[in-house]
């Protein structure tokens, strides 16, 4: 259904006389899985492979012991897989229940390009319930993640003060790439690709004021089903702004005190957003992990971890604004605490799951060290850079500085490192299929159908 | 599951040292049907008449026939009724699709203290689709309808900048006051009923941008569905922050930039918002209707209505800004038409469902007499005020003042008027069961179980 597939494209907004919305939905609805590089091929497996894992890891969390009751209260006579689970769903929820799983653990993946956003949650648990519905390959998944990925960041580059302004961008912006994804994926023209993009846009929502609650990975669960309902919407014939971006009263404008819709274009087609995925090799935000590269690295050369008697933190002022809790009673609000994420790199050389979780939260040994933490800011510190100084009893200092932060797009993590990644967290929950799930992915390009992919990753016994 | 019954009940925050969102939440978790006076209940019945009158007519809207398809296939064994249809739908999608019937037609109520706001759709189709899981008697539908409508109200007077940044407050305060609304119809405790205006709260969504698409009237069906989905979560053990209004990154700051949640708490329990409700002769914007009475009662005056050469309209600030459309297209455009508006009235004597369809939109007698209209805003008129004065090809003039529009809380329609409305926008759809649906409402408060009404209300035959 594609418009004019046969003519030289140009995605300026002004050769096209389109409106900025309606030029990158004509971006979107174009954008052919062999228009794309192998490079961004392998970055968009490198997301899918590792969303499932924290899917996976994050299915067996106790948020979703709450969640999934209701959610199969109101499916009805549900027949779409949840990760990890032998439950089946309602389309929406299933996308809510699997977008939630992957963002819960706080492990997923982070975009590096200036817009502090989880995209893949949102994008991948959409696609896959819209893809129970509506079967397609795995080229065509892979390019409306690719499609869905670059209008979520580019939103968000045309509302500069956004995240500042207290909204959780992987609720609203995942919304609006969830919706512009579905569109792709569901085949739609340019014109309902738009309207998908604004009926998406108009639901976007979540609040940081939620930060350390059931709701933050509840809004990328919320943005997978909103977004996936507005391609739906959109196929059905509902119509919306076609201006839902740079309009008067758009998102650039009502979301952000400095909208720079003009910027939503800006290399369209030439930079894909997805390669600047980054991967978190910590379970928690991305701004803690320079600090724990740090003490892990110090921790190793300390035998006797009691002997700690100070440990000092230098890192970028962004990281003590959203990570200043002391004294988390909770695992979930330990994610948001730079002094217990230092005290477990120190002491368990490792920030995985179970060094956020309600036990080490709780640990005299960890409450013990968090206290000896003191943090100072750097203006001159990057925000994936940190400097630790550990003063021992017997008055030895231990020094570590980080100049890019594991998993960082100056450091990213080998597709070694992510593929250990991903076995860790899926062996736990679906075994040795976890081995068959990674070939899966690395063969996406290759799979006729992809409801295989969520079929293998759901769980089948009680 | 309330806390504390025996204690005498303070609704201050400060004398609780609770916050505000708690302090709110524990008088909606507490008020009781007994509690509210008849003017009180008069006004909650009032609302239930007239929402659904406007979504009975509102069931045969175009828009729905692309909903509804969508929602069906998304809904599996579906058991939940749909005001006007046959169709079932599953519990949320009933809820999304009533509540977008009940603004649909922009005949639905509007609230009169400041914040404009169409309360009922969002609540009213909240509560009916929870009640058919989780039955209850009219007292306690009532109770639930009276509390959530004041959180939804006070939620916009703690936000003042809310409206002016943008946002459809129908959509963002709906989802908040169904979120309440539906905690107290499931008899949730305060804490939990925070979680649920929690929930409800980092859903909030709804844009003006998409003004005069099909979004306008999703976002109230959103909001209905997002309100139920919170009250049901907080139900089933989820949480939120307990500050989601006055918090830091709370609603009140971040949808307003002029926050002033210190009034969320102002004459809590003496004053019921639902009181301050206002119902709509004329099945468009209020801001439209000063205009529409000056019209219709001058075009009562001129036998010859292709006599007018000229009207010229004096009208509010406010009027002008958000219904200057001056040549609308289609239907759902001319509800935000002045021109169109002031033209339909004078030709038709009528400014219903059928003036602002399609047909009139593009009527030639309309569009003539449109082109005739000219518009000056005057600082020194109330919003409800309007002078008009129209020029015939003779040369007489003649002038109306309007100082209280028709509809308004200080020039309300009478019962008698809303149940004639009511009848209207029924009978088309249920025949002589528009009849007996009118008692149902008056005598709610003796209804053993609310399911009767939405049963009556929705279709049977194919």
């Amino acid at each position: 259904m594609k418009e004019d597939k046969t003519q030289a494209v140009s995605y300026g907004a002004a050769e096209l006389d389109l409106g900025l919305t309606m030029a990158l939905s004509r971006f979107v609805a174009d954008l052919d899985f062999n228009d794309l590089s192998a490079g961004t091929v392998h970055a968009a497996k490198r997301g899918v492979m590792d969303w499932l894992g924290c899917a996976l890891a994050g299915s067996r969390h106790a948020t979703l012991d709450r969640l999934l009751p209701v959610l199969a209260m109101l499916s009805g006579d549900a027949r779409f897989p949840v990760v990890g689970r032998p439950t089946r769903l309602g389309l929406l929820e299933s996308a809510m229940a699997n977008g939630q799983m992957g963002h819960v653990l706080d492990f997923d993946d982070t975009h590096m390009g200036g817009v502090v956003l989880h995209a893949s949650s949102p994008l991948l648990a959409a696609l896959l319930a819209v893809a129970e519905a509506r079967p397609v390959d795995g080229r065509t998944l892979l390019a409306a993640y690719v499609a869905g990925f670059d209008v979520a960041v580019r939103a968000g580059q045309g509302a500069p003060g956004h995240h500042r302004g207290g909204w959780h961008l992987t609720g609203t912006l995942g919304t609006i790439g969830a919706g512009a994804a579905v569109a792709r994926l569901l085949g739609l023209d340019a014109r309902q690709t738009a309207y998908a993009v604004g009926i998406a846009t108009t639901q976007a929502a979540g609040m940081q004021q939620n930060r350390g609650t059931m709701c933050k990975s509840f809004h990328a669960g919320k943005a997978a089903a909103n977004g996936a309902l507005a391609g739906l919407l959109a196929e059905g014939g509902f119509d919306s702004s076609l201006e839902i971006l740079e309009g008067r009263k758009g998102f650039c404008r009502i979301f952000s005190d400095t909208a720079a819709p003009e910027t939503l274009l800006d290399g369209l087609g030439s930079r894909f957003e997805i390669e600047r995925n980054g991967f978190k090799p910590y379970a928690c935000g991305i701004v803690l992990h320079p600090t724990i590269d740090a003490m892990v690295a110090i921790g190793r050369r300390i035998p006797d971890k009691a002997s700690v008697r100070e440990i000092a933190l230098r890192v970028h002022p962004h990281a003590v604004s959203i990570t200043g809790v002391a004294d988390p009673k909770t695992g979930l609000k330990s994610k948001f605490s730079l002094t217990h994420s230092a005290a477990v790199a120190c002491l368990d050389g490792a920030a995985g799951i179970e060094q956020y979780g309600d036990a080490r939260a709780a640990a005299p040994d960890v409450i013990a060290l968090r206290e000896r933490v003191s943090v100072e800011t750097d203006d001159s510190l990057g925000k994936d850079q940190a400097f630790a100084r550990v003063t021992l009893a017997g008055g030895d200092v231990l020094e570590q500085a980080v100049t890019h932060a594991t998993g960082t797009v100056d450091n990213p993590m080998s597709d070694g490192a992510l593929e250990e990644k991903f076995l860790a967290n899926a062996r736990p929950v679906v075994g040795d299929g976890a081995d068959r799930l990674a070939d899966a992915v690395w063969g996406l390009d290759r799979m006729e159908d992809v409801r295989g992919l969520l079929q293998q990753a759901a769980g089948t016994g009680g």
